[in-house]
C-alpha cells in the first residue's frame, strides 16, 4: 500500500492524496460502453486508460471492485431526452430483437478489450438488468419532492434540486448560467425546465423495450442506470468514478444529482477521472467526414487511412505514451514511432530475460525502480514510465554488448521490476495466444539452431535465406556473441 | 431449406419432420449454466451438441434466433425450493458481491465455448435481468388462480393446474402417480402440496439477492426465468427448446406449466431436445469420488485422471463421434482414438485444400455429399457424418498417392462439401488464433523448404534433425512426391 498515490480529481480541478473509504479496498465504476455499435477508438483509449489505473491499484496492494457497465437500454440519440434509443433503432434497421444487436456489439466489445490486454471488470452490470432497481430510485427521488411525473414520464427537477445541492459543480457550470442559458419551453413540452432531464421515459407505441411501471410502461433514462448500479455494487459514497471527458456534462452531472437527491449524501463519489480525448490526424474523428478508424481496422491495416496494420501491442503501447488526462493525436507516423519504441522495450524485455550476471556493477537500479513508482504514483503518469523503461533499455544494452558488467543482486532487481513496470503495469503482455505460438517458439529453436550450424560451417547462403525469410515473417533475428535471440518485428 | 429434417422430439417421444412456426425463421432456446463455478464437462458436451444443432439449422438456411440464458440468480441447492442460492453461497463463501462470482465464472464460460468453438448465442439474457418481466408473469399466473402467496413466497399450485391441463407429459410422469409419491408435508411448510414450486422467494434477512416485488422483497424461482426469457425473446409458442437430459423433470416441466398457465398456448415448444449424459471411465462424473475433470483439465492435461493433453479440435470431434441423445464414455483411450480419428480427417483436408485435378475419375462425390447431409438431416447425426467424411479420406488418400484420378468436378465438390461438414458444421476450426499462427505457417514453410534443400543435398543429418525436432514440438511432415506438408500433431 501506498500514501504516496496522487490522483487529479476532476471534482476539485487539482491533484489529491489518494485515500480510499475502506482501505484497503478499492471501488472503482467506470461508463461503459453503449453498444449499437463497434466500439470507438476513443472509447477503447478511455478503457484502456482506466486499465492501467486498474493496474496500478492491484499494483499497490488494494483489492479493487472495479464496475463497468453495459449501456443496452435507454442511451437516446441526443442528450436533450429527445431522438431514438439507440439500440432500439439499430435494431428497427437491421430487423433484429434489440438484444440481439446488444449481444452481437458486447461481444465484438469484449474482444476488442481482450485482443488490446484489458482485463475485464469484476462487475460488468447492464441498464435493463437493472430496471427494478432504477424505478426504485426514481420512486425515491420523487418521494423527496425532486422529480415529477409528466404524461407517463418522469423528469428530474434540477430548479429544486439546486435551491439546496450544488449542480454543475464537476463540469464548472454555473446553475444560473446554465438556466439563463436554457431554450425556451415551447409550451409542448412536458418538461417544466430544459435543464431538467428525463429519469424514466414514457414508451411510445412503436417502442420496443418497454417495461412497466408505476407510471405506466416505459424504459429508464440513460443517466440514471450508473447511479443504481455504482451505488449498489459499491455503495454510496465510493472511490473513484471514471469515464470519458464528453461525459462530464450532461451525464456525470446528472449522476451526481441522482444519487445526492436519492441518498442524501452530498458527495456519492470521493474521485471522479475523465480520460480525454483522441483526436486523428489533428482533427475530431468523425465518420461523415471518414476521418474515423475502428480498432480493428488499426489491427489489419485495411482501410483508407493506413497504409498497413499495427499490432495491438504497439497500439497499447501509443495510448501508453501519453496521460490519460491529455488528449493524444493518433497518425502513422505517431504509430509507426510507438511500434519503434515498444520494439525496443520488447526487445530489451528478451535480451533481459537471458541475462547472465557477470559483474559486480550497479548502474543505480533501485532508485531507477523508485522513479518508475514514483511516476505511476504521481497521477499514474504512463510516459513518465514510459521514459525510465528506456532508460533501463539503454542498461540493458550495455549489458548484452559487455560494456555494463552488472552484479547479480542489480540484475534480480532489473528483472523484476522491468517485467513488473513493462509487463504487468503497462499490460504490455508479449506472450502470444493459443495452439500455435507455443509451437512457433519450438520451431524458431530449431531454426536458430540450424542457423548457428550454418554459420559455423560458413554456408551463408542458408543463414541469409533464414534471415530474410524471416523478416518477411515478420520475425527478427537478433545475433548476440553466442546466441541468437528472435522477437516479433510488429 | 430442406423439409427432410428429422427432429427427435423429447416430447412426443418421436422423430418428427423439422417444420418451423415461421419457416424461414426459426426460434431455439437452450438452458444455459448456472455460473457459480467452472462450467462442467457434461455441460459444455451439452452446450456443444446445440451448436452443432444451430450450425445445421444455418446450414439449411434457417434464419436462427438461438437463446441460451445465464443463470445468476435463483438456482438453490436443491429441487425442492430450499437450500442457498448457489452463487449467493459462493459469495459468502469466498467472500465477494454475488455479481463477481456471477461474472468471473461468466467469462470462464465464454472462454471455454469459444476454444471449444461453439459460437455465440444470438441472445444470451440473464435471470437478473429480467426480474420485472418474471414478476409479470407471477402476476399473470396468480391472476389465472393457478398460483398463491404463502409467507411472501408465491407457488405454483400443481394441483389445481393438472385439473385442466396435463402436467408430467414431458418426462412421462403421472400426476396421480406424482401425488401419491409425494411426500406429506410436516405442516410447517408453506406449499399446499410438495409438488407446488417457488415461483418466487421471499429473501430471508441474510439473503443478498433481493428485489421488491408485490409480496415483498424475494427473488425469483430457477424455472420460472426460462419461461420468462424463452417466450419474450422467441414468442410463444416457438421451435425448439433444448437442455440436457437431466433438466426434464422438474425444470423443464415446470417451464411448460409456468408458460400454459401464463399464456393458455397448450404446447408452449414445438420440439423438445435433450442432449444426454457424458459419464467418465464408466461411472457418473462426480466431484467427491475424484472421478471429475473440468473443460481446462483435459487441455492442460494436468489431471490425476490424465496422462497427457488433448486439444479443444480432439475433444469437440470425441464429442461428435456420438449421437448428442446418446450417452458417452469418457476415457483416455476414447480420448486418444479420438485424436487419432481427428488427426486423420485434418489430413486429408490439408491434402485435399493443395490437391490439383488430374483426371476424369469420379467415386461418387455427389451422391456422398447427399449422404452428409441425410445424415445430418436424420436427427443431426453426427457419428454417421463422421464416418462419411472417413470414406472421403480414404478417396483423397488414394488421389494423393496417385490412385485415384479426380476429375475437376468431382475434386470441386469434394473441396467444398468437405470443409462445408467437417470445418463448419462439425466445427471443427483448424485455424489458429492469434498473431503466432499466423507466423508459424511462414516459419514452417521457411523449415521445410530448408529441409528439401537438405534432402536434395543428401544432408541426411540436416532433414532428420528437422524431423525430429518438429515432432517434438507436435508438428508432423507428410512427405509426398514432389512436396512436404505438415500439421500439428494433437
Amino acid at each position: 500500500m501506498n500514501a504516496d498515490l496522487q490522483v487529479y480529481n476532476s471534482l476539485t480541478r487539482q491533484k489529491e492524496v489518494f485515500k480510499p473509504l475502506n482501505h484497503p479496498r478499492v471501488g472503482m465504476y467506470v461508463c461503459g460502453p453503449t453498444v449499437y455499435n463497434d466500439v470507438h477508438l476513443g472509447n477503447l483509449r478511455t478503457f484502456t486508460s482506466f486499465d492501467l489505473i486498474y493496474r496500478w491499484l492491484k499494483e499497490l496492494g488494494y483489492s479493487v471492485r472495479y464496475v463497468r457497465n453495459i449501456t443496452d437500454v435507454g442511451h437516446l440519440e441526443n442528450d436533450a431526452d429527445e431522438g431514438e434509443d439507440k439500440i432500439g433503432k439499430k435494431a428497427r434497421l437491421e430487423q433484429l430483437e434489440p438484444m440481439e444487436i446488444v449481444q452481437r456489439y458486447t461481444n465484438g466489445f469484449h474482444e476488442v478489450m481482450r485482443i488490446f490486454g484489458n482485463f475485464p471488470p469484476s462487475i460488468e452490470p447492464t441498464a435493463t438488468g437493472h430496471i427494478v432497481e432504477q424505478i426504485e430510485m426514481v420512486k425515491e427521488i420523487m418521494s423527496k419532492g425532486l422529480a415529477y411525473e409528466a404524461n407517463g414520464s418522469v423528469y428530474f427537477d434540477v430548479r429544486e434540486f439546486s435551491k439546496t445541492q450544488a449542480y454543475g459543480e464537476l463540469s464548472g457550470r454555473q446553475i444560473d448560467e446554465l438556466m439563463s442559458g436554457s431554450r425556451d419551453l415551447d409550451g409542448q413540452s412536458e418538461k417544466r425546465d430544459s435543464l431538467d432531464f428525463a429519469l424514466w421515459k414514457k414508451a411510445s407505441p412503436e417502442h420496443i423495450m418497454r417495461w412497466p411501471s408505476p407510471w405506466g410502461e416505459g424504459f429508464p433514462g440513460w443517466h440514471l442506470e450508473c447511479s443504481v448500479m455504482s451505488s449498489k455494487y459499491l455503495g454510496m459514497p465510493f472511490d473513484i468514478h471514471g469515464g470519458g471527458m464528453d461525459l462530464k456534462f450532461p451525464h456525470h452531472e446528472c449522476e451526481i444529482a441522482q444519487n445526492v437527491a436519492a441518498t442524501g449524501c452530498s458527495r456519492p463519489v470521493q474521485y471522479w477521472m475523465h480520460g480525454n480525448m483522441l483526436t486523428l490526424n489533428g482533427k475530431k474523428m468523425s465518420k461523415s467526414d471518414g476521418n474515423f478508424l475502428l480498432p480493428g481496422d488499426l489491427i489489419t491495416g485495411n482501410h483508407p487511412l493506413l497504409s498497413r496494420g499495427y499490432s495491438p501491442q504497439a497500439i497499447r503501447f501509443f495510448f501508453m505514451q501519453a496521460h490519460y488526462g491529455s488528449t493524444l493525436d493518433m497518425s502513422e507516423e505517431a504509430l509507426q514511432a510507438a511500434e519503434k519504441g515498444y520494439q525496443r522495450l520488447s526487445q530489451a524485455y528478451t535480451t533481459l530475460k537471458g541475462m547472465p550476471a557477470e559483474g559486480n556493477e550497479n548502474p543505480g537500479v533501485e532508485a531507477w525502480a523508485e522513479r518508475c513508482q514514483k511516476a505511476m504514483n504521481d497521477d499514474f503518469n504512463s510516459p513518465i514510465l514510459v521514459a525510465q523503461l528506456f532508460e533501463a533499455a539503454k542498461w540493458i544494452q550495455s549489458a548484452a554488448s559487455g560494456q555494463l558488467k552488472l552484479s547479480p543482486t542489480a540484475l534480480q532487481t532489473l528483472k523484476h521490476e522491468f517485467e513488473r513496470f513493462f509487463i504487468r503495469v503497462l499490460g504490455l503482455n508479449e506472450q502470444q495466444e493459443g495452439i500455435g505460438a507455443n509451437r512457433l517458439e519450438q520451431v524458431m529453436e530449431l531454426i536458430l539452431e540450424i542457423r548457428r550450424e550454418a554459420r559455423i560451417k560458413k554456408d551463408w547462403g542458408t543463414s541469409d535465406l533464414i534471415r530474410d525469410r524471416l523478416g518477411k515473417a515478420g520475425i527478427v533475428v537478433n545475433d548476440g556473441k553466442d546466441t541468437s535471440s528472435w522477437q516479433f518485428e510488429l
